[in-house]
């Protein structure tokens, strides 16, 4: 297929844009593709570990995750506090500001530590090696000490006694729904996150539509908000281990523990799923030429 | 027109931005424009169907439809338990749910099949000739499916006495209006959306005003969000076969088979008469040498 | 001054970027400046009439403003109806309806009439000489028409007795606020309106921030969003003629045309200010060589 | 680091795209870099004393903060004069008029004077050398005169018993919170609204990433808007000196003025450990070549 021939179905819209007419089953290779892949990150590269850049990137994580949890758990403990919700932002605010700060991190941080904020995000995008080992456990542990500082000062400001009664933003399976319940609303939700965040910065569609890294924030943000509007009644919404741990760490009541394995396994179960769909279903890795460097395992 | 001359109107806003000055009912091809429209789709076109793309745009079109009915049938069934919307995210909350995700998966899925996530908007696309028969009948079958298992799983989690009770987020005619009403707020509300699709999408428009494909999943979100606005209090908004047909058979109860044929029968006229709207008046393609290939019909 | 030189100022944010270091009160022209000003648009251009795009632009213009009036009165219809605003969208749910609708609309008309979709913009531009006086009228009374048309089918979803009882979406001076305090509120609201359509639509600008034609139809739906927030407390917010004009034949109670003329003065003050600080403190074409044929009379 | 190798590092979304591999504690300078920091801007500059662009942006800033608090100002009076917070846009809304307001005004005012729209924001980018001295006086001084202003024409709209039994829209430390708090929660909202106005504006990231100046004005409003979601319970949010002092001016009750020390000097403290985290920590340009004259001092 020529390169002018694909240039022209770049713009048509309403059907398949990579027309690649690939019989299934095959691994032909299109040679002429108009983008590279990168090829994927190395488990361990002692390199980067003598790197400012390294560190500076977990900083900015560590920074990122602090502010997320300062705005979106103030946000919370206000509307908590007030006995009226109309008095407040009420739980659409709630959500705007889980969701509307993830777009302001994510836009901020993306070009300094590719803005996960998220150890779920950064779990997914080490299962596809976009990053390697050492940085996802370093993003992971600098995402959860932000995290664990911004509900500290969030305890801070309202004051100890207030902060419990209103519950401090700890994540849980609200009354009426099981434990499973909660799982299943935690994975689905994270795939909804990790699967935005995939689609959103794939090297083959940035590569064709100019329009993929321009808005890219937009809808990663976007997709925490709607996340938020729908499972807030089931768990309050964790799909972050890093947030639901901070809330929990400064919460410290066992309704904070109570059941915070399903805000750590279910993100990770969902940001999993949402590699393999990406890779695997979207992206057909593994049966594409030189799939052995590329797919996800 | 010179083509310098075409770019400095390109900058000019207030005013038409493509003055070809063609003498009413007349058939001048403007020779030198600076886009190409593409061919249309051939109404079968058997190749597709060997090619794993073809495969792989249904099975987006099945997740997205899936997350879509799940966020915002799950944000529905959240604001309808509750006895007091001031403690839920709202009426609002469930327009922005509805909207942000058609946002955020049309973002996500545009690559892949095209983003429809809908058979009213697959079928105003096969009407306007930018997709094949054989591929608009998989789009619209997939759409089902995955309509009816996001719904399906909302029920899972939520209960299915609960579900019922809460209505199920099925659509009907709301008391104090007549199916005339419902039918009419419908195609309007569907001729919103699909006109936007076209407008957002457009090869003339894309192929001068740069920012058309940048922007374009956020006006097709915000249509789907401000129909909600308004239709909400009159037949809960369809706009969408696939998702009136998975909440109705998930509630399965004559309240929601009631009536079911007005959201087919509004969407698929809305779609229809956007997509004469938009070739016929706006795009004048009938009344352009070489309509013959590009005309509605 | 070198265009590399420019080039670097353009990308230094938090300064002026125009340092032209022109001389206060001289005429200095900038004679390498990267940007072209259109000659301004002749009162009067016979040719245009006989242009098909002439006519489809005001059938787009027709089309935009009859769906604003139909989305954003069917919307507010739904929140009057409703005895607890808490169970509808709310007055906020109102204002997105409005700005939201605006978005949308600009988006997809500015390619055909420069999506104005408001007898005040299409006035402050046509001072500002972007549009010929028959162009400016037939927006005008397209828009209007539409504008009745939408209103009107509205009553017609809605029921008359209905549509009457919880006001027609008719701009009347709450009680509390004089006509003195309304049609400053108009003033100023239609100023934001049209400030920001000139600076989103700036030749100038246009041509040095890539930005501002990507994102244009976002702000100035922010602009209908905010005026509303503001305002509808003291007028129910009109800043454009049409939807008043609209509303108030539909509503056609003593209560829908009593002040009606603060909706026409208003509106069109407020673009008039917008386009003369524009034009002259902005832009300061009158300060500039070749003034004779920019400036604004 | 050839600049092929650079760009392909570019498309790599979810790793560091900086990765220039420097030795921590050194200043190794990467001399092919594809991005160039303007020179600071000196402490003094008389040329742009007798530029009439030098005048212009302090008229847009006047102009532009004078329509921040008649908007925002005004969408306060609403909520606070209604008895019920639903019959009104809620406090959601007043966050939406501040955000979306600064947001539309960046996007109107950014060519003309860079779009501050605060004096915190100013002091911040003085403090990164960003622009001169007299330039940073004249614009918050601008600023100020700008908020009287607007202010001002609230208070004469609304009348002035009006005004002030609603609270003038003055910030104020509310019971239950220590003045202490209300320092913190301004200083952390100013950090993260200069922060975002650092990442969005960098020459760096705007050099590699296209899309940093597409959409800066966007996360700048969200950051106002989600800063207000969070904090309006504890101070009303200041975050801007200009807003906050205009407010009190028109409020003149000992409620507006006591404590009103907190908003000047938590919005300027935030806005310089903001500069100092973006310029130290993300730059890191005390450790690079040629630093002295990019740092922060």
């Amino acid at each position: 297929m020529a390169g002018g021939k694909m240039q022209d179905e770049d713009v048509r819209v309403g059907v398949d844009r990579f027309p690649e007419h690939q019989p299934i089953g095959t691994a032909a290779d299109d040679l002429d593709r108009d983008y590279r892949d990168l090829p994927p990150a190395p488990i361990f590269d002692a390199s980067e570990l003598s790197s400012w850049s390294f560190y500076r990137a977990g900083i900015a994580e560590f920074a990122a995750t602090f502010l997320f949890l300062y705005v979106s758990i103030l946000t919370v403990m206000g509307v908590s506090q007030s006995s009226s919700k109309c008095a407040t932002v009420g739980i659409q605010g709630i959500a705007w500001a889980f969701g509307g700060t993830i777009f302001a991190l994510v836009y901020c941080t993306a070009g300094v530590s590719g803005g996960h904020v998220n150890p779920a995000v950064t779990f997914g995008l080490f299962l596809a090696r976009k990053l390697s080992l050492p940085r996802a456990l370093y993003y992971a542990t600098m995402q959860c000490l932000g995290a664990v500082c911004g509900a500290g000062v969030v305890k801070a400001l309202v004051g100890g006694a207030a902060y419990t009664a209103a519950g401090g933003g700890a994540n849980a399976v609200n009354p009426g729904y099981t434990k499973g319940d909660g799982l299943g609303a935690e994975i689905v939700g994270t795939f909804v996150l990790v699967y935005v965040v995939f689609s959103a910065t794939d090297a083959k569609r940035s590569a064709r539509d100019s329009h993929v890294p321009l808005l890219a924030p937009l809808p990663i943000g976007f997709a925490v908000f709607l996340v938020h509007l729908a499972t807030i009644p089931i768990t309050g919404t964790g799909i972050n281990p890093a947030r639901s741990l901070g809330a929990a760490i400064m919460f410290d009541r066992p309704h904070g523990w109570h059941g915070h394995w399903i805000f750590w396994v279910g993100p990770l179960t969902g940001a999993a799923l949402a590699a393999v769909y990406h890779q695997i279903i979207i992206r057909a890795l593994p049966f594409k030429a030189g799939a052995s460097e590329l797919t996800l395992y």
